[in-house]
């Protein structure tokens, strides 16, 4: 019954590329590594987008819309940010196409721009040159803005959702007052992110700082939340970073202070894309296929009606109908199958698609006056007098997407040790889990590690423990507890 | 009290210009003719797009996306196609910048792409080259997607929401069995578009059909909504487009049909842009400034509260209180201006915002138990007893939704002209209007009409009566009643 899906045990990367293509979640475009997001994948998109411009908005933010276009120099204005781009720039160089009569349309060299434009790989420069326009004094400030859009990186190596040339995410970028704001702001955006995952995806993150090497390029601090699949390897799901005063110098934006001074802008940014599709598809799916948390799922319940003639297909509508009109009141978001597939396919398909509840109502249901209820997230079955319709469903809900949470935090907390000897690391990371150690803080100890097992620090945690702890790797005492794994 | 804005009947480019900068809606990027949309500005494209959205997925639609980057070849497939857009294409040819000692950050040449990428200036190629992928059979049709992006046209003479290198949009891609179905799904949209246009932006519109010189680039059809501005030039706020099989065919997209033949697939596209931001500010604007339908209004209601000290202050905050509870029983967006600049200053600043209704309350409306409310479509004050607040608000909301909508009415059907010597024509286009006429149905006479007049045919409407109208230029019978303006 696996509808020919890869082991998920043996082969978890074939596995993951036939999901998304069997529940019709996304493509490759034609121009590499780019990604076309189908409707049942872009509606998850259209969900998480919903809860989060809600958690922003409610906090004071709001959203504007920046150029994809970007002046080269502009991108070269912060040393650390264009070396962390510099190799994955898509850059426009001309604005026209002119008919050849050999070779056919062909791009016209005298539309060749002056100063060469770079798509967008995040919105820094571009927004705080437009900063330095619009602050002046302490009235201007907090600015909160936050942007939905689309960014490039030309990757080389591309998955769909998870790392592709192009991708959807938003982008917040602030300006404060004060680095205490600045940090605060940082702080509360990591808070909403970790809200996002784990009371909406269901997945269970680490919150915490990441190290100098794994920071984002232009930034102080890099605080993150980071999960883990069900490979055991962990994926960073959001980002917050406190940008200090960088761009602010970079682009020379200064405003007068309450004390009538002159001082630099204090900015954060921060953001999560549709990697947080993949993130769930890694974390929750099984050997069916997809498993959805309600709270994000395009189809919440699936009707699947049992029939086996038109009197049937008639009786069955009737007895639907009120069920239905209750689905509606509580906003459960349903779908009827009613074509002309066999149950058995039918059942196959939404489960691969992820549906948290599929109703399979037959003639003896209606006999029984009764439903039946099959969970998605533990196969489960359950039989329904019609009367308790309404509250069983609201439960169900509420029980898939607590459940799911709870199964993916006790795998991720079975799957992560501490640990303080380095053949006990290597034997961890080798066959899969974080791992929680002693780390003496030089990056060349992170390096050295990386070099041997391939595993990178996640993050230092901040529930971080390291009085007594010694580094994994030489011994020395450690300046940080961090968790290391394999990621992707 | 025009807050400076230059006089909008004897400059109305330089008021428009005004009007977006005072107004907080939008400013230039640092890329020719790109745009950023400011916050305010971004609101009014928030609920145009969930407004629209409803619409759309009412009617059977989904949302999805496509990538950013087309493949040359792929836009050079259709042939009128790729002439229409190939003088407006921003082309990728490189992946990487480098460092150069000399000249700091540089294209690196080595990251050259062996075929070049276009950015999408719309995205039918893209996403009909999907479309071969997944429609084998009439059982995968019709696909009703819609997707909202931006897309990049390289201009020359930009104005802000007008006519920008990038703007955000929707564009959806139908794909149908029959001929029929595509006209029919044609059409609908353009209703839609019509609704979206009338009932919520409050603008008028003409529907109709375009002549062969302003259909879109591989199209069969293209039908559109035509609307007034302010200084009686015509805009095209939306268009639908009928592709017969042209997309189809050039990218072999074929189907089996129910009765077991192959033919290629029906198409449709059709999108509204930012633009309709710049309908909204032309349409309605007048000498204060903005003025915005409620029902896409960021703000529709603004408090200003008249304090001389603190204590007049917390009386009008309890005062306050139970009305605002009022406002969020309603859904009425309320902001209230407790800054510290002036009440003049305040009235100022909102009206060119185009807030549909200020409310004033000061210590002697608490005296008379009562609340005052300016209507900015119209300037009228009204003193309203506080308990008849809420019935009144809603109310008000209806009145200058629908005042705002008559008026722009009137003043279209003023200005609109049948006439039937071309000396009249002549007359009307210069001193600014529609004229509504007889055409011969040559691409030459249109052709010289434009020559002569800069006047464009805006459609040929729905309600065209040619019978007995004789050519406004040539005095040939008439093949067609048009509508000719000059347009934005």
């Amino acid at each position: 019954m696996s509808k020919g899906l890869p082991d998920l045990n043996k082969d978890f990367s074939g596995w993951y590329t036939q999901v998304v293509n069997k529940a019709g979640l996304a493509d490759y475009g034609p121009v590499k590594g780019t990604m076309v997001i189908k409707p049942y994948g872009f509606q998850l998109w259209e969900h998480i987008k919903e809860i989060f411009d809600g958690m922003i908005k409610n906090t004071g933010h709001v959203n504007a819309y920046f150029p994809l276009f970007i002046p080269k120099s502009y991108l070269a204005k912060e040393a650390e940010h264009v070396e962390g781009f510099a190799k994955e720039c898509a850059v426009v160089t001309h604005t026209r196409l002119k008919a050849d009569s050999e070779k056919g349309v062909v791009v016209d060299p005298d539309s060749k721009l002056e100063e060469e434009i770079i798509v967008r790989p995040t919105s820094e420069t571009i927004i705080w040159a437009m900063y330095k326009k619009w602050i002046q004094s302490y009235r201007d400030l907090p600015i909160l803005i936050n942007q939905w859009a689309n960014v490039v990186r030309w990757e080389m190596r591309t998955r769909l959702f998870l790392r592709t040339s192009e991708f959807l995410w938003q982008e917040g970028h602030t300006a404060h007052e004060t680095a205490k704001e600045a940090e605060q702001e940082t702080l509360d955006i990591l808070e909403l992110y970790r809200q996002l995952a784990e009371d909406y995806l269901a997945i269970p993150v680490y919150t915490g700082i990441k190290t100098e090497s794994e920071k984002f390029a232009g930034a102080d601090t890099t605080y993150c939340i980071e999960a883990m699949m069900g490979d055991k390897r962990a994926l960073q799901a959001g980002t917050s970073h406190n940008l200090g005063q960088n761009f602010a110098k970079a682009f020379d934006v200064t405003f007068q202070t309450k004390e009538n001074k002159e001082e630099y802008v204090w900015a954060t940014s921060w953001g999560v894309s549709t990697r947080l599709i993949g993130a769930v598809i890694l974390t929750h799916g099984d050997a069916k296929g997809l498993r959805l948390p309600p709270k994000i799922a395009p189809i919440q319940l699936v009707i699947i009606p049992i029939v086996k003639n038109d009197d049937q297909r008639q009786e069955i509508k009737n007895y639907m109908e009120p069920l239905i009109a209750q689905l509606k009141d509580i906003e459960i978001r349903v779908h009827q199958d009613w074509s002309s597939n066999s149950p058995g396919f039918k059942f196959n398909e939404w489960e691969i698609k992820g549906v948290p509840v599929r109703m399979e109502i037959g003639p003896r249901d209606i006999v029984e006056n009764q439903v039946v209820l099959a969970r998605r997230d533990t196969g489960e079955k359950l039989f329904i007098d019609k009367e308790d319709f309404k509250e069983n469903i609201i439960k169900l809900m509420n029980d898939i997407q607590s459940g799911l949470f709870e199964q993916a935090q006790n795998f991720r907390n079975k799957n992560t040790h501490s640990v303080t000897d380095y053949k006990s690391f290597q034997k961890i990371i080798k066959e899969g889990g974080f791992v929680r150690c002693g780390w003496d803080g030089e990056q060349s100890t992170e390096a050295k590690i990386k070099e041997q097992t391939a595993a990178t620090i996640r993050c230092i945690p901040f529930d971080e423990k390291q009085e007594g702890l010694t580094c994994i790797l030489t011994g020395e005492p450690a300046k940080h507890e961090v968790i290391f794994a394999k990621a992707y």
